[in-house]
């Protein structure tokens, strides 16, 4: 039985990854974290375990036999969390984004001494894509293909492009060595289209959950890779995977492309 | 045989017409105009037809045999055509974009007394498109569908949005009573997208020839209306189209959606 | 307040019927109705409403402001539900599929002196779709335009092509005086693509709720239809949709696509 | 400047390589070989070289000079073909397809005195796929992950699926050790999908030159590699490409993979 702590449980994504927990087999929440919990909320059914507003208030007897932390909660959360996983080398699956690059270097700090997992986004096939899509560019930019990026999202949605269209233009533009500059609008330019950009197109509607599509377009073929979310399950399962991942690695800091690769291996 | 007299017959698009007629049955083009032709390019491979400086100097016994006149000039040529049209009658099929309010006037005002079909654009498929999309807009808006537009084309194109995105977005709104605004860049905003807008999203790259997609992105569904061009001949198709229906036509200003139309009654 | 009977209310498609009205407002379930439901159910979280066995058990105070009643049960439990709107006169809307013929004969009866809407497929997409291929159709087929259809469903789907395939397919080849013959696999052939054929593809894979693209294919274009679904939900949406709809009409048999039309003299 | 001898100037691709190379700089056709060819065709505007009923025929102040044979030839002419390169030495860009068991044999025989490239499909774009798709299979069927190819081509199209969506196929089924079966028809079953296939669906419309799709379909997840192409011509450039890449090289038998990940150390 693999026991996990879930810090930041009672968020959207902390009660996805419970509910997904609690239906599979050979793993439990042996404890969640919620600072924003109240007292009568822990009983609710979507909580099958204990909660705590700390991860200091977690029984002891509770928190030695626990395996790994998942954290799904924010960057104001995140120094307490690396502080409990300093001193008690808990390997961590870090999901938080937005995280300040003082944190980012504490989080590399720890990782000397407790192996961490941390990645700006947990879904499986994103991953994946960002390494398919910088081989695509490796491949075609250099043979004269354009790169675009499409990304659809529900209409509430409030911030554009998203941030995991940028994770991939990023992970494209390194690839390429930062050549390339990110161009978000043409309807007020009247010109070509330029060698060193990418353009990234926004589209909002509906109850779209998530799409992203690269496009390299030839001048006589195209390719395209494109993945499409239907849940933000997809981010819980990524988070148990690398928290099963994880159990068998000595200290160092991983990303989710480490537990792609691992695959391979099997 | 149908006589076509070919105005502007050496731009891209009057070449793309000349070959498509050479290739078909019963048809052919018996004169070819344009303006721009030196003495020697008369005599061109792609050019199996004699060709004249002006309207002016085709021969009578040219000119009296001919059925119908496809335009693909430009707006700065239009006038002199309007004219000879004027004064002869003969059918006209005007595929000429960026015509002044001026001249728009003399078009309606001269197809009183000769048939007259212009479009701003020649394909089939986009003309059916506008149809379609207007009536998928009638029925989902109202029912909280968000609309949006993506179109792609190659790398030289100048202008974003194309005229076809807007065509589209302009039936979608007419439909709809103006309700809506068009919105090219989210990049800027931070905030849920709002009901009355067409979000329109320009791709460029490589060889594209022209997709033109409407999507209309409700809470659980998606209905997407798609449009994917494989050459400009399309637009030489559809000028033939309209040649062949507007002969059977009396006097009065036509569009493709009667040529559309039309073909129900068959 | 509109008070609607929900008939297999039990069911999948009941329960989530069910679930969309008690987030509707100005909308309730004043009863449901299901054969299969044990006593200690009638009482479960996802049904905040009286159950019954049978129509004739529901308490004549509750039936007497019932307003309307939406059917998801099956072929075998729509002879108990025809007597009884017979008797009532109550309108109905009827989603079960698998009528037998004597079935639907009886639902024409009784539409004489009652208004009942009946429907393969509830979902407002879907049926917008319905028009608009067989509008394509009507356009594009005699221009010389292939029709293929893509649907692509979840791994557990039993059947191939699905229902809702087919009854794209039946709208275009209604609309084209049934000349066409469908073809589900290609592989054993060896000869060009017939006219007289719509191509149907099923595609099978993972949690995908269901897809439906109709092309239609030029010689220089391609026009395409899709439709995705994201949720069952649109089908529950569908029937209150129809529900409210059928309020308003006098007796006679109605379609999903009298209710789209509706919408447009809004 | 590279000088090319094109073996199989005469057929479709050997055309459209010759008017490929016309438009590069630095490169030339020296000699085109056909033995379908006639005198009085020699001088066609698309050949704007000399031509030869075979390589034995061409001057050798022609041949000495020859720097790469490119083959757009038959299985038919392969063996005159081989037996000339295993006397000259000259690097070969082998792209003809339906060769023997017997012919690949002398192919490997004869590349360990020469450098050899011979591929399936001469498109950098679709040999870009087989690697991504691999990767892709690699990383996701083991986490439950439905594979399914969709391929479109031309109404004229005789065979299907086509050779590219099975080379597609195989390369995935190579990555997973060959489990897989493949599936064309769910039309006659009625069962769930089940682990160990592909399923291949083959549409054939209009004017579409060729389209593949991989489909990696999730639980709550679907990842997509496309591959469209324009024209042909992509076919040309490969061939040029790959003559290029040739150049460099020593002996060896070499394939379009070899030539792509020659330009990530670029």
């Amino acid at each position: 039985m693999l026991n996990i702590v879930l810090y930041g449980c009672n968020g959207a994504m902390g009660r996805e990854t419970g509910s997904l927990i609690f239906e599979e087999k050979d793993v439990c929440v042996c404890a969640g974290v919620d600072g924003m919990i109240k007292k009568d909320q822990t009983a609710m059914p979507y909580m099958n375990y204990p909660v705590f507003k700390s991860l200091y208030e977690i029984d002891s007897c509770i928190i030695d036999k626990a395996d790994v932390i998942i954290d799904f909660s924010t960057a104001q959360a995140a120094d307490s969390l690396l502080d409990f996983v300093e001193k008690k080398h808990i390997p961590l699956v870090m999901c938080t984004t937005g995280l300040k690059s003082r944190q980012l270097k504490k989080v590399e700090d720890i990782s000397l001494s407790s192996p961490i997992l941390r990645s700006a986004n947990m879904s499986l096939g994103i991953n994946l894509l960002t390494k398919l899509v910088a081989e695509a560019a490796k491949t075609l930019y250099d043979s004269g293909f354009d790169i675009e990026i499409i990304e659809k999202h529900h209409r509430r949605k409030l911030d554009a492009p998203s941030g995991t269209a940028l994770l991939l233009a990023d992970s494209i533009d390194a690839e390429l060595n930062n050549r390339l500059g990110y161009i978000y609008d043409r309807s007020g330019r009247h010109e070509p289209r330029h060698n060193d950009e990418i353009g990234i197109s926004s589209v909002r509607g509906g109850g779209i959950v998530g799409e992203h599509e690269v496009i390299f377009a030839g001048m006589d073929e195209v390719v395209s890779i494109k993945h499409t979310a239907f849940s933000r399950r997809i981010f819980a399962q990524g988070a148990l995977k690398a928290a099963i991942f994880l159990l068998s690695k000595s200290n160092g800091l991983y990303s989710m492309n480490d537990v792609i690769n691992s695959s391979y291996n099997v």
